[in-house]
């Protein structure tokens, strides 16, 4: 039903804010043919003002062959943004009327076979999709921002989406350079945002109590875990830093600490299931390497960094 | 009463650990003399495999000027360790006891104009500085693991420690090398990890609940927030990506976003007196840099970071 996702050409991208005009720089850099829908065309001078800050580190990083801004068509007429497109992006401003209200006209203007992905932090698909005559077809694509640097999309349906186009989403925004992570439930804030929301809370609480300022705050997380997040996710730091009884010594080991109050959320029970799913799971992103070559790695991605970071200063 | 921070010569690190080690490694590098103590010789072993394993990255990263392993001094005679030191990081087994003990013995055996810094990150000062008959030279100095990389060092003192030591412990870190945080109280988990161990037990939520498993909250991080936390903390982030109206603007139109259940972790609420703090923390930060600048410099060093990272995998 759905296109081979290492076809598509033509990408409609809706929304002159950061989000949307971030999108179309990122699909430009990968040599697509992009379309960008503006609401007004006051918009134009901000949404094209994105555009080119966007490509200059999307130039820095490196641009897929033939790539250019010159592939980069604005209109403020829908119907005609959406022409001969191949793929939708849409970042549409956030309140769940407009949206649905969109996706109604969408669902009549595009046809079927072309799948819609919706930048949406706060809403869900469930909702956007309830008045669309064609809400198989409709996904969330979430990007993190700035969307032309950061790679991860979070992908998930709506109650009415086909597990086909989630499955064709995944492979899209892969072979359009990103990396996709195609969620299990439809839950607030997907994944990456409730990782982050926790440590903001976190934050707030710290300086609401006196505990820390906002210096602090981005002292800490900058000079600690975060070079190590940028190269290891949290699991795997854990699992490597515990040699090599790894995630398993971690929770053996360490399961009292989550008891102690070293932030204001509460931990899960670390049943026998949860344990033995953690476990799995980093034995499973580690596959055969073994724990001196993770350690290994891990350093020499972090000097890495901090040389990249000193370097830019 | 405390010399000079920058006169100082020579270090004793307490503890054969990965922490240890890892200091030990880190204050060679910086061209200081170095005495481990190591609480037995069968442990000399895997001591010195964690320093070479340092010294790799580290050579990496820059040595000072004379910086060498030959300024390493190893050996299980507590006495002989800290004779002449002019600094001791005591990176010690975690259990208050043991601590308690061996401050006891630090006490007699160091002249009080000697500061004492632990690496403990479960326990607190005015715990551990209990028996010792000097404890006002004692703080915490915590560091990230690996210490030889991340350079976070945390700074607390105890109910006994005076503040000349802590003020004193700031800038010997920081001619050592380091980047510290003094903190503002004595509270579990310090800064650092209270913000990693918030993000941990929201992903364990997540990984209970099946949500996510072990690698979806791994490539959330990575390809999400990481690399632009590795460059600019949540507060500055949030502040950048704001535009002109900053921090402010951020918590006056997304403050009802705290109440939305995008993490388990119930946010504080947020009063004007929370508001402002952070909109002049978040001031205190930019300077006069410029919304443009900050947003511009922001994405120099992600693509310096992602790049870094292409370029060693």
């Amino acid at each position: 039903m759905f296109p081979e996702p290492n076809s598509i050409k033509r990408i409609t991208s809706i929304g002159a804010g950061p989000i949307g005009a971030g999108w179309a720089a990122h699909f430009l850099a990968r040599g697509y043919n992009v379309t960008a829908y503006i609401h007004h065309e006051s918009e134009r001078k901000a949404f094209e003002a994105i555009v080119r800050t966007g490509w200059k580190s999307l130039t820095e990083l490196g641009l897929n062959k033939g790539a250019s801004l010159d592939r980069l068509t604005i209109t403020n007429d829908l119907k005609l943004a959406v022409q001969n497109c191949d793929f939708i992006q849409e970042s549409a401003p956030e309140r769940l009327e407009l949206k649905q209200n969109l996706y109604s006209k969408l669902g009549q203007l595009v046809p079927e076979n072309v799948v819609i992905g919706s930048s949406t932090s706060g809403l869900t698909m469930s909702d956007i999709q309830q008045k669309c005559s064609t809400p198989e077809r409709c996904v969330i694509g979430h990007p993190f921002n700035p969307p032309y640097l950061l790679p991860l999309v979070e992908i998930v349906g709506g109650k009415k989406t086909s597990p086909n186009a989630l499955e064709w989403s995944g492979k899209f925004y892969e072979a359009a350079g990103k990396s996709p992570l195609i969620m299990k439930k439809e839950i607030p804030g997907f994944v990456a945002t409730r990782l982050q929301e926790a440590l903001w809370r976190e934050a707030l609480h710290m300086v609401a109590n006196g505990e820390a300022t906002p210096a602090d705050i981005d002292n800490a997380l900058m000079n600690g875990p975060a070079p190590r997040m940028a190269v290891q996710g949290q699991c795997m730091a854990f699992h490597v830093a515990c040699g090599e009884g790894g995630m398993a010594t971690n929770l053996d080991q360490f399961g009292p600490a989550l008891k102690l109050p070293w932030t204001r959320l509460k931990a899960p029970e670390l049943t026998k299931e949860l344990r033995d799913r953690m476990v799995e799971g980093c034995n499973v992103i580690a596959g055969d390497q073994c724990f001196e070559d993770m350690a290994a790695k891990r350093d020499a991605k972090i000097v890495a960094v901090l040389r990249a970071i000193r370097e830019t200063n």
